[in-house]
């Protein structure tokens, strides 16, 4: 069970409202109260589980869940104990029926006294301006927007409605949508890193641009977006970002995306929609990414990818190529008696 | 055109007074008045644009732009209508002009109020500290600074005239330049990573030195320099620092070097100057880097450089080698068919 | 010598005291009194210095310092004016003589008047709570410890005794324990990246869990580590975290361990006890490391690894297999020339 210090839960529900919820099929029990979520390992005889993964049809075998979401081809090694709530995603199933268990507790919306708002920006109803924020000339925020202690909100920035800024996070030169999420220490909006390179002092370009963000994009804890130097830098709607990536200045992300932790993307580069990227891969410059290419963890893209393209290693080349590749150096340095037997 | 919101631009200017500026020669229309920079592409008839890669010649051909600055051999693919500024280096130029139309807007020189300024701290002319910035004791600032909203600046710290800390930076145990930009979340002069390991407890060993960073230093957002163990960490004058750069202690960067975002310097190693060093490369501990090398990004560093030295890959070789590398891989590993024909 | 603004010395001590303390034997003049540590290069008649790698025998050979801490193998090269402390781990006898020569230097507790804390929270005797902190509902801080300027501690967060949390520093969902350090601009406790993939709009799943991290951990500047899914992420007891390191949701990490700057861990995988993973390495999720595994720079880990691991590469494999690959693609990619010279 979540510890109800930090996450609140609502009260319980029956199984038809959670079938009805998330439209499955209920297999057994049709009667049963569901009081909380829990893993399968965890759960007990008054929460509902999910079985996702394959690799986790043991747990499976095994839980004590009241009631489990899966996917039909899963229905046979259910315990017989368990109903089941059958769902052609049963991830997503499980992620709606959590968030009706354990809904966002938002504080009640006020401005801390402690907060600095300049008189100049245009707060919407129901905000909540937590401690030490700061607000600049002319900035707009939509209802119900939550800033978080100590965020800086630089002069005519706008945020759009129910968006939140973390503690600590800082946004300047920026237009952003509804629904938009950033985490705590995230930096918005700085100057790109542009400059002619001189041995007698780099000389700076100024950086023109804006930072666009679309609706409902999640940006994590320490990510840095940077302003464009002319053209704007844009994150399309959707998008979700994790921790510690970088985003260079003039970079047109598309919606849907999926940017995992410590990945960069440097300048000018487009990365079209529903493209995902694992973690601590680097994109470079100037590049176009096609939509829903999927770009492997720690890979380095040195040139403009195809629609639909998985790839991996630096620099990257089509996933099975780089597995061939790595084959073939483990295979050509195999200590000879070994390559002997086998062959 | 640039958001006004954000960007103030001067007024317009003569195409004789750009060319003085820049020491360019007029090729075209000399009585031309310019109101603006803007990208090739979206230039219209009272802005001047630039050329500095043969890669968007097509743009340039197509341009609208009143003006544009071009090296001389550009000059044969200039659309007629265009008149041009002929520079040795276009994007050098094109950054200087861009300054002139977009000057550095500063706000005006005040101390807010909701600042926390410690009574012993020497505050030059002019400064700007704005709302929950803390400047603890003893801290001296030169003339012109600019603290940025709840940046924190620790007791001791000393920060050359018109030096500028971002939003949320932090800094501690630094001796700070003139000119200098610490962007938004940037961190100065924590511990270095220093102990003794043992299974009973790692030993901490008391970080003893400090930052120092030259003049017209730029530090992008969220970047990190550990003060030094005993010696200093040291960043050489004009150079740049990207985003989320790692600088572990006692290291020594050289003058007017680029080190590109997500970069990691590992402690006592020594870079010299002029030497760039591209995205989510890492150089190991103890090692020196020749004046003027070139390393890839994702490069793995793990001995020393000879100064000049271009190298890429992890471990890193000659760019030309890891070049071969990657294309032996590729030859011996084509599916057998292919390989046949090509034979 | 340490900057006297930012490093308080303490008084001389005799060589016996410090034989004494770190257990070592005395080979040389016992009645020296000590004043200072400093490294072997700069060290003077009055400082104790140290040797812990041969690659700096030369430096030791030509010290002034009047004392240095050694290990018995290289005692034949101390110069003769140089008074040894024969210890069986130098380093780990250095850093406790520097800790006593430079202890931890804490202000007066107090809690300043522009700190913002929450007439429930529960504070400890002693602690000191600077300028612009946040201090959240029904936050327990223990005695003796430390909040930064501008740091944010959220509501129902427990800090043990004597931790710090740095300036800009933002902690959340987490249960900290005694004489933990979190640098300045650490992110504890955010939500995971936890979301079902979906073209209509990704659906997030509410990270339920929390940080727990034990005692005398370290973690480094601007890192971020998210809170469980449901389980809790857990940081063990002595492990040390440096700068900009990921951690992702439900990960747990045992005792003991080091991680250097840049790493990141993906959500749900285990590290074992005493693991040491170098910088810029990635780890995926769901994986166990299997205890003392040392993971080289850069490395990519793909699959579980059995305790005592020690890998490399990306995908890692056993180092002395990667050296092999390295050389192979050496080899087999030399100019034709040298190749025929050598064989």
């Amino acid at each position: 069970m979540a510890d109800p210090k930090f996450h609140k839960r609502s009260s319980p529900q029956s199984i038809k409202q959670l079938a009805e919820l998330v439209n499955a099929d209920i297999h057994g029990d049709e009667t049963l109260l569901i009081e909380d979520v829990a893993p399968l390992e965890s759960a007990d005889d008054k929460s509902i589980s999910f079985l996702d993964n394959i690799k986790y049809k043991e747990d499976f075998k095994n839980t004590k869940a009241a009631a489990c979401i899966v996917s039909e081809k899963m229905i046979e090694f259910a315990p017989e104990s368990c109903t089941l709530l059958v769902s052609k995603n049963p991830y997503k199933s499980y992620a709606l029926i959590a968030q009706n268990f354990y809904p966002d507790a938002l504080p009640e919306s006020h401005i801390s006294l402690a907060a600095h708002v300049h008189e100049t920006a245009n707060i919407g109803q129901g905000c909540i301006i937590e401690s030490g924020a700061v607000i600049g000339e002319n900035v707009t925020l939509g209802d119900g927007c939550w800033i978080g202690a100590n965020a800086v909100i630089a002069n005519h920035v706008e945020i759009g409605s129910y968006s939140r800024i973390g503690a600590n996070a800082s946004v300047t030169h920026a237009i952003i949508g509804e629904g938009v999420r950033l985490y705590s220490g995230v930096r918005i909006g700085q100057d790109g890193f542009g400059f002619a390179i001189d041995p007698a002092g780099h000389v700076k370009v100024p950086q023109l641009g804006r930072v666009i963000i679309g609706d409902n994009v999640e940006v994590g804890a320490n990510t840095c977006i940077d302003r464009g130097a002319g053209p704007d830098t844009i994150i399309g709607s959707g998008t979700w970002i994790d921790n510690l990536v970088q985003i260079g200045h003039n970079a047109k992300i598309g919606k849907g995306c999926v940017i995992v932790a410590q990945v960069g993307i440097a300048g000018s580069t487009v990365i079209e929609d529903y493209v995902v990227i694992a973690a601590q891969a680097g994109i470079a410059g100037h590049l176009t990414i096609g939509m829903g290419s999927r770009i492997g963890a720690q890979s380095g893209i040195m040139q403009n990818l195809e629609p639909g393209s998985e790839v991996l290693g630096s620099p990257a080349v089509p996933i099975r190529e780089r597995l061939k590749h790595v084959a073939y150096l483990k295979k050509m340095t195999k200590p000879l008696k070994k390559t002997r037997k086998k062959e």
